[in-house]
């Protein structure tokens, strides 16, 4: 098996799922209880905060434990919204955005509040100026996705940042999901308020994540219960899923180094291979303003589902556009915004790698690539 | 070890946490995935629903996943508000509930809902006839609790489903987390729209549960995102959470017949002690209409943390009243709804059992219990 869709999900670590298996079943009291069980899971989950908010150079008492980063997302806007709506009901996102931000926008737009949704450059990218150009009195949120999900274009978070450091009134949002471990982002010099990460792309546990959220912050939580995370996150803690996920996050931290350059090597040898493949394009940008760990390119004629399920049957394992939206088959939204054409935005495929992908693997990938786009092409030009 | 405090959360069965590990390391796929590791995936997902629907008796697209009982709970009442708010802006609870309904209920007050909270008789129990007479034509939502986390209290939910079988506009919404597998309940049978229900109170993992919704139902979605769920709860599924929950629940079911009794048997055993012992009241109704469970006492005059620190230091793990309260030194709630003095309101320990629960545990319990109290007492009165 060659699997390459590593931004719709990631095999967890083996010492990561040894750690959530000893937690669950040794330590399995419930934080809350008096009793010395459950103070032992009490610790954990405080070693555990503590592990993550140093990772993320924060405070441990600004990580708030999630269900993931769907949630983190939707606590952020509709939280910030909800808790700030009497500064003011305007907010900024951009047109390339996850659904669950994008959604989150739609609902809040449905409830009244005003949604400007900037464009993006032929890169996928925000400009700085349009931001500071959408700001208004009653602006109460920014919020951007760090790196692209489809096609991995970084945005200007620190720069875009320091405009906003004028504006203190104005949450700033980072979805970060797709660039913790992948792309630096230190959130208190890029002045973040709230940012959300998800375990499951970082090798830990599905149904795990953080949403950082800067101290001092009003957020309207999303349930309401027991005293859990500051109260803005009720509900009894998922003690083994949020230790795995520390170590997880510390595991990847610790590669850094080594394994980020590997990955802008093997990114660009999968490029040279396409480039190389007739009717093939690359819709990420250049990889030195691009994520290391995503490819997204399309073959207009060719359905991205045909060519999933041609590499499938090769075991390997690649996608259309974001998992969460591969079941649809309108084209695909960021590369719309992009300003692709429709036989472009609705074909990309999305190979995504992580810091367990081998050379050999590449070589495999790669080979296959050769093979199978010509050959699919062949059939197209053979049946019209 | 003697866990006593099985209300707060389980133990994971030895096959429900090998089965979690099985799935989150090698079937690790992204269920919205096209390829086949996705596919693999998506198939445990729908395998899972299909398991728990049938165990509950209603259809698996009725069987939505959450993080666990207090999103289940936020999701079922701030989401039947929101959605229904042009029906009508009365919601009817009790003043029994658990803190993730409780709390549910207040914010939908601050933002303009009125909300009927039904008083208890003094075993806590809900009438129906008072059910009945606070509804209103602007009615929208009535939420009860099955089991009374604190005391083990059954509310007659199939009696009060009977009484709103009329009223097809409320929606009935039942808080099932204590209840389910240890008292029977027919969510069809008893005309009950939505059902909450959290893994780790029945041996699968925290982290994760269901909300049951029935067909056709209009819900407002807590977060928005990707088609997960019916579009009610967006969001990656965590797989092995789920596979692990639909078997814990398979497993507990299984074992329901033979050890419902055994439960019911061992209550007798604590509460027959617990009346020998001068100065301890039992604060649960008794055992023939309580859940077999849950053992809730008093003993006026002993600080209850210091009871379960002493009983924690003999290895025996019993409780204050619920876990998500249990750093708050207020009086029970429940209690004093109960209408219970605040010596006694403020001085509950529960112990809560499993099927796990031997009888030499009981045994040991006992005895300690038989020992520990009177000592406690006798130093309060050298020190009076
Ligand atoms: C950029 C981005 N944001 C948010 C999410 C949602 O995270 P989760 O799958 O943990 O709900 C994803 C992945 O699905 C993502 O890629
Ligand atoms: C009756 C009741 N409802 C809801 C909950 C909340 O469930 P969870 O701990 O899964 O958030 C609990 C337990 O904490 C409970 O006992």
């Amino acid at each position: 098996m060659i699997y390459l869709d590593n931004s719709a999900t990631t095999q967890p670590y083996k010492d990561v799922a040894e750690a959530y298996m000893k937690v669950a079943t040794r330590y399995f009291g419930n934080p809350s209880s008096l009793h010395s069980l459950g103070m032992q899971a009490e610790n954990l989950l405080i070693e555990a905060r503590n592990r993550i908010a140093d990772l993320l150079e924060v405070e441990a008492q600004e990580i708030i434990f999630t269900s993931g980063g769907t949630e983190g997302n939707s606590l952020a806007i509709k939280g910030t919204a909800y808790a700030r709506s009497t500064h003011g009901k305007h907010v900024i996102t951009s047109q390339v955005e996850h659904p669950s931000v994008l959604e989150s926008f739609r609902q809040l737009e449905r409830e009244g509040f005003e949604v400007t949704y900037l464009p993006v450059t032929e890169e996928g990218r925000v400009e700085p100026d349009d931001v500071s150009r959408a700001l208004r009195p009653d602006t109460i949120l920014v919020s951007l996705i760090h790196v692209n999900n489809e096609v991995g274009t970084i945005q200007p978070i620190e720069e875009i940042g320091k405009r906003l450091a004028g504006h203190p009134k104005v949450y700033y949002h980072v979805d970060h999901v797709q660039g913790i471990t992948k792309v630096p982002l230190n959130v208190k010099a890029s002045n973040v308020d709230l940012c959300t990460c998800s375990a499951h792309k970082f090798h830990g546990m599905k149904g795990t994540g953080f949403l950082y959220v800067r101290k001092g912050l009003q957020l309207s939580p999303l349930f309401q219960g027991g005293q859990q995370e500051g109260r803005i996150r009720a509900g009894t803690e998922n003690v083994a899923g949020v230790v795995a996920m520390a170590k997880a996050l510390r595991m990847t931290v610790e590669q850094q180094e080594q394994k980020l350059a590997k990955l802008v090597q093997q990114n660009r040898q999968v490029r040279d291979v396409l480039h190389q493949i007739e009717g093939v394009y690359v819709n990420s940008p250049e990889i030195d303003s691009a994520a290391p760990h995503i490819i997204n390119f399309s073959v207009p004629g060719i359905k991205p589902e045909v060519l999933v399920q041609s590499l499938s049957e090769k075991e390997i394992y690649v996608s259309t556009k974001s998992a969460c939206s591969s079941k649809l088959s309108a084209p695909s939204q960021i590369l719309t915004a992009m300003g692709f054409g429709e036989d472009r935005a609705s074909a990309g495929i999305r190979i995504s790698l992580s810091f367990e992908t081998t050379e050999v693997e590449i070589a495999a990938l790669n080979k296959e690539l050769q093979t199978v786009i010509p050959e699919l092409l062949e059939v197209v030009k053979r049946e019209v």
